[in-house]
């Protein structure tokens, strides 16, 4: 049974243990599926109003989008548990001898560039969330609002608690060129999308008051 | 079957939908009791380990806090819908007399007052799990560093979303100094524990660096 098929409480349980996974990765992959799903809830509430017949269509796309979004994040929570088997098996290898500690430097080498691309795929797709909430935001039914400015602000969490695994994987890699390419890539989603995340919750904020 | 008793895929589904409940208190319950879970783990990586042996005794009691503070979140998952129900009832009254107005009024305040308590309740919760979180990050094993980072962003950003479903109920409500009050308490929540996340996370991301 993979992660996301298991209870709220019982992920919430083996998280918080010493198990190995789930870990922050997975962790944010869940937040960014609710945070995803509460935008696509504002989406359900105006899909069918008069009041909104004119934005319909667009709401039907977002919601399509944001159906996907959620599903992507649902397998990322699998994905980034059998990304970190393989790099907490490499951690537990010997390194007494020169030759031990060569081969233990290439499998953690191979281990931690592969454990890296899942969060990086988490935060990417926290950006794909990001937009689609800020035109849930801007279209949807305003009796949701608040569920869009909630939204937004797991997106967020999720994006940078995402970075925060990309930033631990990078720092324990010997190839520096590929950290550093890494590490421009996770910086450049966060520069993108932080500020967008933050100006979409002020707008809703705004309208709440 | 209480919501938190979903499997994850499940109550993101039912998040996304057009159905009253679970709605944006019960994700923020859920998001805290996620960030509070990363927390604990870091506890879980820590206890029992020479290298941390003399705070033990401190990383058990933070574990013993941390399992009754996810207990608590769990149980505000399923407390936030049974509130939002009449008041999702309530909502569907008829306006059409005087005297059903009134009524209206009436029974719609006693609603708000009832929907405002469990994000006030679920906001106060993510303080003490910042606090804690707080302490794990200080002295639980560095190599879990990041996961005390992810667990704080979480909390946080279940603070301010809790937040937002506060004022929404408020902003509603007839009894303006009832209103202002509960207003006075999120801010003040906000404005004690936001900084406090965010120092943690930045002392997290500056010690990962």
């Amino acid at each position: 049974m993979g992660f996301a098929e298991k209870s709220c409480v019982d992920f919430v349980t083996v998280l918080a243990s010493k198990e190995p996974v789930p870990g922050g990765g997975g962790a944010s992959a869940l937040v960014g599926a609710v945070g995803t799903a509460l935008g696509n809830m504002v989406g359900s509430l105006t899909v069918g109003k008069k009041k909104y017949a004119d934005v319909e269509a667009d709401i039907i796309r977002l919601k399509k989008d944001s159906d996907r979004i959620q599903a992507d994040f649902i397998a990322l929570i699998q994905r980034d548990a059998e990304v970190f088997a393989p790099l907490a098996k490499a951690y537990g290898l010997p390194k007494e001898t020169e030759a031990e500690k060569a081969e233990k430097t290439r499998v953690m080498e191979a281990a931690l560039k592969e454990a890296c691309s899942v969060p990086v795929a988490i935060m990417k797709k926290c950006g794909e969330a990001i937009k689609v909430i800020e035109e849930f935001a801007a279209k949807g039914s305003k009796l949701a609002l608040s569920d869009a400015g909630v939204g937004v602000l797991f997106c967020k969490a999720a994006l940078s608690g995402a970075s925060l695994n990309v930033f631990i994987n990078t720092a324990a890699m010997t190839d520096r060129a590929y950290a550093e390419d890494i590490n421009r890539q996770a910086n450049a989603l966060l520069n993108e999308y932080e500020p967008l995340a933050d100006k979409i919750f002020k707008g809703v904020k705004d309208q709440l008051k």
